[in-house]
């Protein structure tokens, strides 16, 4: 590993080089005339987090060329669609927010507890506008064919949580479906165009795809098992939301599975009745919480078989190091 | 004018056929796999109303011709297109829902009131991207493109309205600014786009929007007459509802702008205690409301000079039909 650390420095900053870059059309992208709007977009900003899918799609770019990984390969194109899939992430967060009623994200106040629901909606609907927008001025209409059956995919989705609140019958497939086109099928597609935008042959495409589609569902179930472990704190964004809202999680499942009628019977009590800590410890006891732990890292598992598609190079050891960061991340 | 009726016949007759081909390319674009979608789709059907936009798309095209007006002219292009205008339309319908806490509209239940905000929210999410993905499924990303910077108009015209609620000093440039990008460019864009696809030569393409554009502003100064003035029987939706959502009015503006000082306190009271019926008669009895309705038909008088770009046909006439019923219009 070590006579590879220099070529992982060099990657890393050209990774946020990069980034840098996505941040500026980010921003001019959503310049308006009416200097109110500019006041709110700015906000936006503050959603901003690890910007996982750009990365991923820069990465994934990257890895198709192979060392020397010195950014010769990422083009104009790469950084508009890595734009517009980060512009629809913020999106689904803002409206999340009006979804979940969630009070704290990423240590700010929301958009909807600031200014109200429908300031909300109606921001994250120009944040969609403008990644369309965004994404049109390539002159590639495939391209917004492909993102747009992804965003379809996304609100079916959230639809399909949504209809599943307090459904305490939830089976996994279910829960796992949600998963997939909620959060999976995007982060899938950045990992995809990444290698499409690249010319990578289908075999790659399609592997790209699956690593994504993989670490999707990984990042959703840390990400559900950090709402239920943490403190606020720690976090940066509202805990116990899930619960409060009625959403089914992966150990909540696991435990149902295996439940005698008794521990069934008093397990839907605390649900009903919004016990976060008791439930906490009820699911850590009974080693539901690990399962799900497990479950995760499986996926990450499986995930990185799929990089074997690439050549081996420094990106593709970043990509694997990113996987594993999804369910060792605490916030 | 009588020598044209069978004409009017026949393009009515076009247009009916063309509309219920619209229908079918909106239903079957919304189709999921997952049936509680399109149970949920389903209930969008109760929002359709006249089909203006599309109306106005096919229209224009058939104008773009002149006569015969056989239908000839209608390409799967407009029809497509059409579709994907009627598409966003719905979608601000449903998320205007959220906006405006209304309760009732198309004498129907509003899907945030049947299933709450979130299920609305997500729902105008879902038809905006099946919108987008409709757009790009003709292949031509200058289309997208188009209607991607509409989109964003219409969004900033949503949050600049918001913005200004309760601003008892919004000026007229202002509310104008508001009706335009809100509710006008977009009407606009039907027009410009039914003259775009039939390769209609730019001054005519020009004049297409400006007559939309026009008609955009009457419509809503006129929506907003309606909600002043209306019982919720005869409109089929909430009525009263800008001055419970703190949304200045044309009629408001007219008045504030040659009130006395004592007549601008009583109505700032009338306005913060929102009380309609009284309101409705100070607009009334001072002749804001009259001086309202002649805007509305000034704009529609000037849009109807923007049609001599076309040649006279029995097409273009029902353009001119069209614009006046726009005023005379009662729900």
């Amino acid at each position: 590993m070590l006579q590879t650390l220099p070529q992982h420095l060099q990657i890393a900053k050209v990774l946020h080089s990069e980034l840098e870059k996505v941040e500026v059309i980010f921003s001019r992208q959503l310049e308006s005339e009416l200097p109110f709007v500019n006041e709110l977009t700015a906000h936006v900003e503050r959603y901003r987090g690890k910007m996982l899918r750009p990365t991923l799609l820069l990465l994934t770019a990257m890895a198709v060329e192979g060392d020397p990984c010195d950014g010769s390969s990422i083009s104009a194109r790469h950084r508009t669609i890595a734009t517009v899939l980060e512009m629809i992430h913020m999106a689904t967060l803002v409206h999340d927010d009006v979804l979940d009623e969630a009070d704290f994200r990423r240590r700010g106040a929301t958009v909807s507890s600031l200014r109200g629901n429908e300031m909300a909606v109606m921001l994250g609907d120009y944040l969609i506008s403008n990644a369309f927008h965004l994404c049109s001025t390539e002159g590639e209409s495939s391209l917004n064919e492909l993102i747009g059956s992804v965003t379809n995919m996304v609100c079916e989705g959230e639809l399909l949580q949504l209809s599943n609140r307090d459904n305490f019958d939830l089976d996994t497939r279910t829960y796992y479906e949600i998963l997939e086109r909620k959060t999976a099928v995007l982060v899938g597609a950045c990992c995809r165009l990444g290698a499409v935008i690249s010319n990578a042959p289908d075999a790659v495409v399609d592997a790209a795809d699956r690593f994504g589609c993989g670490l999707g569902v990984a990042f959703q179930i840390q990400d559900d098992l950090l709402d239920l472990m943490e403190d606020r704190d720690t976090v940066g964004k509202s805990t116990g939301r899930d619960l409060d809202t009625g959403k089914l999680t992966l150990p909540v499942l696991l435990y149902l599975k295996k439940a005698s009628l008794e521990e069934r019977a008093e397990m839907l009590r605390i649900l009903e009745s919004r016990e976060n800590a008791a439930m906490r410890r009820v699911l850590v006891d009974s080693g539901a919480v690990a399962a799900a732990y497990a479950r995760a890292e499986d996926l990450v598992s499986q995930a990185k078989e799929e990089l074997a598609a690439f050549p081996d190079s420094s990106a593709r050891h970043l990509l694997q190091a990113l996987a594993d960061a999804v369910v060792t991340r605490r916030s």
